[in-house]
Order: C-alpha cells, then sequence, then structure tokens
C-alpha cells in the first residue's frame, strides 16, 4: 500500500493553481471564434511546471515541481493540442515510488535517501528546438530531448558530448536568423561552484565558442541577452550557499548588501579576460526583453526589480523582503567610457514581466516588445505591446478575472517586417478553470484576438515556450530572411 | 486546409455537454476526503459518448458520438485514471480527414459517400470484460476490444468468429459467480431486420448457446435480463424503418398503438419453438434492473415508461411525444398461467434511472437496487439506493447543482453478503466543470462518500461499465464465491 495522495491547502495549489497532473491528448481544438490565419504552421512548444506527488512540504515554490511540456500544433487550418510530463529520471522515479522523492527546491539534502545521486532537474522551464531536436529545460539540469511530434521523452542530452558543464540555462537564445543557439550554463560545475561558461553553437549543433569564468558569487542567472558583439550576463545577488543547503535551507538568499555584476563577453573568439565587467546597486531580474549594441554602448532591457524579485528566498538573516514592482529598464554599459557603472533608464510606467519580442530581432536594434502587465488584486491580467519608437502601449485584457501566460510572437513570413505577425496567448478561464489559447495581431493586441481556440482543459502554468515553423521542423532551421542577414 | 472546428450552439454541447474530446492520463487521483477502502482493488471501466468532430447537424442526440472508455484503476491504495477515444475505423477515418464523415444516429444513408460501407459503430456504451478480455460495445456494432491496461484498441472482434450476427448488445450481462457471458444481438442481419439471436458464453469465451428468432417488429432492444432457467427479451414500439433511413430520417419511430413483446427464451438448451410470449399495451424502456424466477413466475424489474422513453424519436406522423417518467416497475410473467398478458407493479414512487444491482445477484432472487434519481430542474441528481424487503429508499445527493453517472457495485469481498460493498459513483462538479469519483458504502449511501477522489477533468459523459476486480484482471475469471453456486 502506498500513501493516499494529499495536497496540502496553500496558496500555491489553490484555484488555478490547482495540480493539474494530467497527460492530455486533443486532436482539432475547437475554434470558438475568428479564424485561424493562413499560413500560420508550425508549433507552439511551451513548458511549465505541475505536482507529480505532494512533497508534504509546505514550502513548495510555483517555480518548482515536474515540467509538463505542451504542443499547440497547427498545421492545415486545425490545431492539436498534447501535454506530457518531461519523464526525467525523477519523474520515474517518483512514478515508481508512488510519492514524492525529492524535497525542497534544489536542496538535494532534503531528498528521500532512496534518491542520493539522482538530479532533481524538473524540465520544467522552457523549449528549446534546434538543429532539429527539441528540449525541456531546467537551468540546474542538462536539456531533456523530446520527441517533436509526441512529446516523448527521449533522454537527458549533453548535446552529443559537448556539454562539460554539470547545467544548461533555461533561457538559451536560438536565433532564427542565423540558426546558431547561444546558451550557457550557470553554477557549471555543481551547486553553489561561481563557475559559468558561455556557448555558441552553430546551425547543426556543433559547439563553436566555450568561454569558461568565474562568477563574483554563486549568483541566480535565470537570463541572459544577446548582441551582435557581446553577450550581457548580469548577476544579481541571490547567492547559494552550500552550508545552508546543507541543512535543508532555501537554495537562493537574498544579499540586499551585494552589488549587481554584469559581465560582457565577446560573441566570438573570446576568452574569459576579454570580458568586460560592470557594476550597480543591489537589484534582481528574472527576465530580459533584449539587448542590442549602439556604436561602442550596448544597451540591456529588462525587468528590473529594485529589490528582491523572489521574495520566497529571505535575507540570510531569515528577513522575507518587501515585493518590488517589474519595471522596463533600459540599462546602458559604454564599452568606450572609464567607467564601470551603467546607465539605467525607465521604458514603461507600469509594472510588466515575461518579456518577449520578435526573436528575429534577439540581439539586434529593435522596436517591438511583448509583456504580461496589468496584474490586478485579483490575479487577472494582460498582453502589453510596447513600441519603443512611439513609446505606445497597449494592452490586450482578457475577460473579467482571466489571465494570461507569456505569449509568443510568430511573424507573418520569413520576411516580414519586424512585429508583422501574431502573439499566441495562453488564456486562463480562472472561473471555468481551462484555457483558450488566442491568437492575437502583434500590431494591435487591443483589438482582441483573431481567433480563439478553446480547451476544455486546464493549462495550469506554462512559463516559456519556443515557436517553432513548419519549415523548421521538417528542415531542422528556421528559413532564411532577406531583410536580416547573418 | 481542413475545415475549423465549430460545434453548433445547442442544449446538448452547453455546460457540462460541452464536448470533451481529450484522452487524458493521470497517475494517482488526489483524495480530497477519507480513505480509499482496504482491498477495492481492480478496475473501474466505463463508456461514454463525446464528439470527434462537429457533424454539422443540429439533430445530435446524446446516445451518438464516438466512444470514449475511462478506466479507474484501484491498486496498492492510489487510483490511477486513464481515457482513450474508442479506436473504432469511423474514428480512424474522420481523424484523416479532420472532420465529421458520419452522419445522423445510426442513419448510414446520411455518411459522406467516402465511407460507404464502413461501420457506424462508435463503441460508446459499455465496457464489458469476459475470458480475460475487455471489450467496448455499441448495440449496432461487434464489439471492440480494447487493452486492459492501456485502454488501447485492438480491433473490432466476432468474439473469436463466434459471433454471426452484424451486431451485439452493450448490455451483456457477465456472471460474476459463475463466470458465464449471456448476451444478444438485435436487427441482427442489418439495419430494421427482425432477427434477434441468444447467446451464451462460458467461462472460456465459448459459444454455447445460439438462438436465433424473429422479432415482432424491428425493435430497439437495448437491454434485456436473466434468471436461471429463462431470458427475458422486451420489444418496446420503437421502431426501426428502412424506408424511413433512406430518406435520411430517424433511426427508430415511435409507435404508441403497437403493444409491448416479451419472449421469455430458455437459458439453456431451448430453440425459437421454445420461446414464451407475452404481451402489454404500449410502452417503453430502456434499462432492466434485474429479473429472477419465483416458481413459475418470471419477474422483470424495469424503469419503465409508459409513453415514449425517447422523446427525440418522433411517431411516424413526426409527433414528438411529450416526456413520461421512468419508473422502477416489476413486470410479472406467469409460465403457468393462460393468460399472454402480464401484471405490473410500481416498486418506488420516485422517477429513477440506470438501475444497477450487485450483479453476483443477477437473475437471482435480489434485495438491493441502485439508480440515478432526483433529478431537479437544474439537472442536479443523486444516487438511490431500494432495498426491495424493507421498501426504504436512500439517496445520496452530492452538492448543490452536481449530478451523477450511474454507479458500480463493488462487493467488499467475494463472498459478502448481497450489497455488502461499496458504489462507485462519478459524480459531476458542474459548476467546477470536473468530476470527482466518489465511493459510497453500499448499504448508507445517504451517508455521503466514504472516499472522494478528485480529477482536475471533466469526465463528460459514462452511460455504463463494468468493475474487474483485481482477480479477474490477472487470472481472467472472477473469484468463485461459496455463497452463490453456479
Amino acid at each position: 500500500m502506498v500513501d493516499a495522495i494529499h495536497f496540502p491547502d496553500v496558496e500555491l495549489y489553490r484555484g488555478w493553481g490547482a495540480p493539474m497532473r494530467t497527460e492530455s491528448t486533443l486532436r482539432g481544438l475547437e475554434l470558438t471564434q475568428g479564424a485561424i490565419p493562413e499560413g500560420l504552421e508550425g508549433a507552439l512548444y511551451k513548458v511549465g511546471a505541475d505536482r507529480q506527488y505532494p512533497s508534504g512540504r509546505l514550502d513548495d515554490i510555483f517555480i518548482d515541481g515536474e515540467g509538463m511540456i505542451h504542443m499547440f500544433r497547427f498545421k492545415n487550418g486545425q490545431v492539436d493540442y498534447l501535454s506530457r510530463w518531461v519523464h526525467t529520471k525523477r519523474y520515474q522515479l517518483q512514478q515508481q515510488a508512488r510519492r514524492a522523492l525529492f524535497g525542497r527546491y534544489r536542496n538535494r539534502y532534503t531528498n528521500d535517501p532512496s534518491v542520493a545521486g539522482v538530479h532533481m532537474g524538473t524540465g520544467n522551464t522552457t523549449a528549446m528546438f534546434h538543429a532539429g531536436r527539441l528540449y525541456a529545460l531546467k537551468e540546474d539540469d542538462l536539456p531533456h530531448e523530446m520527441d517533436c511530434d509526441t512529446l516523448a521523452t527521449i533522454g537527458r542530452s549533453d548535446l552529443g558530448g559537448q556539454v562539460r558543464a554539470e547545467t544548461f540555462t533555461a533561457h538559451p537564445k536560438v536565433d532564427p536568423v542565423t540558426n546558431e543557439l547561444l546558451a550557457f550554463a550557470y553554477q557549471a560545475k555543481g551547486d553553489a561552484s561561481r563557475d559559468i561558461v558561455y556557448y555558441l553553437f552553430d546551425k547543426d549543433g556543433k559547439m563553436r565558442e566555450e568561454v569558461w569564468f568565474q562568477m563574483p558569487y554563486a549568483a541566480c542567472v535565470h537570463d541572459f541577452a544577446i548582441t551582435d558583439e557581446w553577450i550581457v550576463f548580469p548577476f544579481f545577488p541571490l547567492i547559494t550557499d552550500l552550508d545552508v543547503l546543507k541543512t535543508g535551507g532555501p537554495y537562493y538568499q537574498w544579499h540586499p548588501d551585494q552589488q549587481v555584476h554584469v559581465a560582457l563577453v565577446p560573441r566570438r573568439g573570446g576568452s574569459a579576460k576579454d570580458i568586460r565587467w560592470f557594476k550597480g546597486p543591489s537589484a534582481s531580474a528574472g527576465h530580459m526583453m533584449n539587448a542590442f549594441r549602439e556604436g561602442t554602448k550596448v544597451h540591456l532591457d529588462v525587468c528590473y526589480y529594485e529589490g528582491n524579485c523572489f521574495p520566497f528566498f529571505p535575507t540570510p538573516q531569515g528577513v522575507v523582503t518587501e515585493a518590488v514592482p517589474p519595471l522596463l529598464k533600459r540599462l546602458t554599459f559604454d564599452l568606450a567610457g572609464n567607467s564601470d557603472g551603467f546607465e539605467k533608464r525607465q521604458l514603461l510606467d507600469i509594472p510588466c514581466e515575461m518579456p518577449r519580442t520578435d526573436d528575429r530581432y534577439q540581439g539586434r536594434p529593435y522596436r517591438h516588445g511583448y509583456v504580461i502587465a496589468g496584474r490586478a488584486p485579483d490575479g487577472s491580467s494582460g498582453t502589453g505591446h510596447v513600441d519603443h519608437v512611439t513609446g505606445k502601449f497597449e494592452m490586450y485584457r482578457p475577460g473579467p478575472g482571466d489571465s494570461v501566460q507569456e505569449g509568443q510572437f510568430v511573424p507573418r513570413s520569413p520576411d516580414a517586417p519586424e512585429g508583422d505577425g501574431w502573439l499566441l496567448v495562453p488564456v486562463c478561464r480562472v472561473h471555468e478553470m481551462r484555457t483558450d489559447l488566442v491568437i492575437l495581431d502583434a500590431q494591435n493586441v487591443a483589438a482582441g484576438p483573431v481567433a480563439t481556440l478553446k480547451l476544455p482543459v486546464r493549462v495550469r502554468a506554462t512559463f516559456h515556450g519556443s515557436w517553432v515553423s513548419e519549415h523548421a521542423l521538417r528542415t531542422g532551421q528556421y528559413e532564411a530572411t532577406a531583410t536580416l542577414g547573418a
């Protein structure tokens, strides 16, 4: 006899957050409004966290839990929906035991003795497609390769023996213009290690750059940003302390006394000695919208917290810091200047998170950004579009109480001008406990959906994801564009 | 490009009836209340109708639509849930075409020309387990064999070449005491044929009885009943007219001018000439609770409609008859008497449907019956227990607005007294658009669930089903009981 499955009555698992835990297959979503744009063919892969079994802990956090990968497959005018657990070793062992065997977020000292030495990775953060292969990613683990059609887990991957780090970011950048993959691994030699490594892979998946260096502290490096010449790594003082882990403590601690450090690493041909370092007052961030170079200056647009972005990680003294709003700011690093400081300018006057762009413009001067914004006390939110040229900000808000998950831009065609295309947005119909996938005109989000696809099930969480065009699914490569070259 | 999927805005597809269309896999349901009784091990298989694609018709009826088979697998103190489409040829062809190819309920003259000659069977009515094999059944088609563990469709089956009829009932009786299968096929030589055949298969699945005879008209014979010596076949005047089908009309027409006919066929060793016939005024019924013999009398307990049980089937003149309530009545046929009439006695003063019993007592004198009752204008309903000895009727009603699907009795042990065990009842949490599986004490349903298992998804429809004990899953045979012999 195994234990019955009870989830604790905590905020995390109430309402929309109720564990979903279901692998779903639905061929042909109902179209309840509008029309699916012609030519919109390919797959939207998204990944989020769910809970396979209750951990028995009251300190579970929303970024933890087993990965569930979701596919919205657009083909011939219909859309199929699939969701599958990422069948990590962790998932498999828990499935066999029929209970949770892994404990507190990324703290292996809280795991069941029976799984000593087994990785805690969940594959719960995003989906990456590169060189014909699909992966589910969690930043503390190597990628898990997934079958593009069935979402079956193929297995943990070191990308053909090329990745020597123990980890791999969940915010890689696949450049749909050059088909390069830019990525990194932090705490790359294990928990609390200060090692970080920058990687560039060519369109066929062959590693072309590997730059190892040291972080100022064992930071949380959830995301990074790219430009044509420089790769931007911000280090925020959410710091891992191995001694704290050994006593069952939180994976990160917030250090308001420590500075932000930013490393600019050459995109090509550099090594640790070529890195340019900058510093600023304590702050934090999870997600970058974009970066680009303007002469000798590098601009980083980031949803910036002037404080701790993760209040559930307290200070070493156990102080739980107050929540601060994420504000879209442009940090500017002057490579020709004689200062190791940087300038900050706020780009938008309302809080926003989960920033995305037309990914063809990642690392390039750009105009259009997309965010989740307008979060209200009832949990509702909307999809915002910021135009950096006009300064205009527009929003799509679904029904009362509804919220949105991160949107995904899809260009109308490989050659379409920047921002000319659609945003695919999972909408949480909170009162109905089910999801709609809406398709917005990325140039006119305020007009509301051009199409609404109804799911009879709830897509509990999708943190991040990728669009893979039909061409890329078929050939492994995104289409060449005329307007942008490598 | 294929057509977008739009369901019409008709009552059938509103609210709880919204198409679900999802194959779900959920390992380990949450237990939100109570405890799963020890020793409750095996599988509850249930089958219902969903809609793969909109038919484009406004006259869809709830008993139509592709079959979805559901499994609640009780093992070692946890319960897994699986749902899978029954992958009939019809399902497969529609999946390839990505649209409905089959038209009005059982009317092949309304099908797309591309599927001429392909059977319309949906496998949408019940799950049968016999001699180690699981089947999904629809009464106008042969059984579809399903994998007991994965619910994958193995294929259409004539039970090893034994079934020569074109159809097979969706209300077979598998006797868990003798492990015999009693079954029949009506309109057994094709649509509107008056042929019917009674079958008895032994515990290994070998056909031992096959009695062909003629119905008084091409009736709807949704269910039948068994006793130790006689098999009871009631014929109600819902009649199929091939000429009507050819013009695209309804599969059945209601004939209030025609009588009910009842055939009593010897359980063993009989032939058409041994059949005893009885007659009564026009009426109808879908479901039998039980039958049993008392000397020279045979009693049939049935949810009886003094009129048309399916108002969506009009008269030949096109008159849509008023709905009449199903009332549990005992029809008594006196084999020693000199009348071809029968007596009728009402057993319960409130309407009820979907009658079930402790299946070990099918065909035997019995005490306990279970029904869906108390249907209110808001659609809510409850699970009733009728005690034929005390006349007492008790009910379990879930929350306001909630409704129940057919319950399944499971004995506490193979030797437990009649009615000593549990009722497994899917509860429609209508306001939450999801399902709970509740476990009731079959002797005290009014006390409410002894355990509640939460599903985050909606089990749209399960018409009927079967419990297969762990022993039967393992050996193909239900456990022998000491209290009841063959």
